[in-house]
């Protein structure tokens, strides 16, 4: 496959920034279209001893409704992603454990350069002192079974593909029992 | 949980729109945040009969690879989800086939309104005269095992989380066997 990349222009800049790529694959049709370049990011399936896993909700205004999803959020400047899945931890949950990469996904690949590391938490804590969150941030912790979360994946209860798609990876992979009833 | 939003302005048009929101979330900080405005969308669990599913290649700007991914596209003005689900199976992989609503998500709900829907389709009949595909959709069609597909869920092989979240939650309502060896 040959990508030939005619001109890449920078349409709008802030907290997500967007560019104008003009492009053409195997010296086919020339495409323009538009990418939204976002950082990458982290997620964490926090998991308990019980085959419990810790969730949280808050309300997401591209949504524009509550939704329970795994922790999750960018990794910033100079981080790395065991890093950032360490501060994300602790900001959204006030948890520290052991970290495993697990696996990675992008989640719009059509246009969005977002690209996500999936972490494996075991041996949680509870930490006393937490940091300071995000602006905005206003995130409710949540523990349920896993389960619980695999039913809420496949009725309707969780309504975020990153989410449903971690849960249900992690499940297969680490307690196939948790699918059972399905 | 009470949202006012205090301003809600567009900051560029295009296939892809972007919003500058300026809101608070119980009377407490008020946040301004970029949102992607996405059209809807569908995504295709495309079953045959032998437990292989078909899923798509193509080239992806935005990881700048080349993916595995579920059919999938946006919801055109007018089309109901399922016409649009019945159009990019024609478009992507050339079938027809009886189409069932399965589930519903965000991919990026952060920062992004893409609500996709998710629909399986069985008893699938090749289509002779297929429609044109769009500007940039250079793509091949390739059918798979339900149980090779969840393998390259968990080993690396696909790297979209809609996908990863489709082939999972389909495997184990619908065939818990595929899920087996993992």
């Amino acid at each position: 496959m040959a990508v030939r990349v005619i001109a890449s222009r920078n349409v709008y800049n802030g907290a997500i920034s967007l560019r104008m790529d003009k492009f053409s694959v195997n010296e086919k049709k020339v495409v323009e279209k538009e990418i939204v370049e976002h950082q990458p990011s982290v997620g964490i399936i926090a998991a308990m001893e019980d085959d419990s896993i810790i969730l949280v909700r808050q309300y997401r205004r591209a949504a524009d409704k509550i939704l329970l999803e795994i922790p999750a959020g960018k990794i910033e400047a100079g981080e790395t992603p065991k890093q950032a899945a360490v501060r994300e931890m602790d900001e959204e949950i006030g948890y520290s454990g052991k970290l495993k990469p697990f696996l990675k996904w992008y989640l719009a690949p059509g246009y969005d350069t977002e690209h996500m590391h999936l972490f494996i938490a075991t041996n949680l804590t509870k930490i006393n002192k937490r940091r300071k969150m995000d602006d905005d941030e206003d995130i409710v912790a949540r523990r349920l079974k896993l389960s619980s979360a695999v039913r809420k994946c496949l009725d309707g209860g969780i309504e975020d593909a990153k989410t449903i798609a971690a849960i249900m990876a992690y499940a297969s992979c680490y307690s196939p029992s948790s699918l059972k009833p399905f």
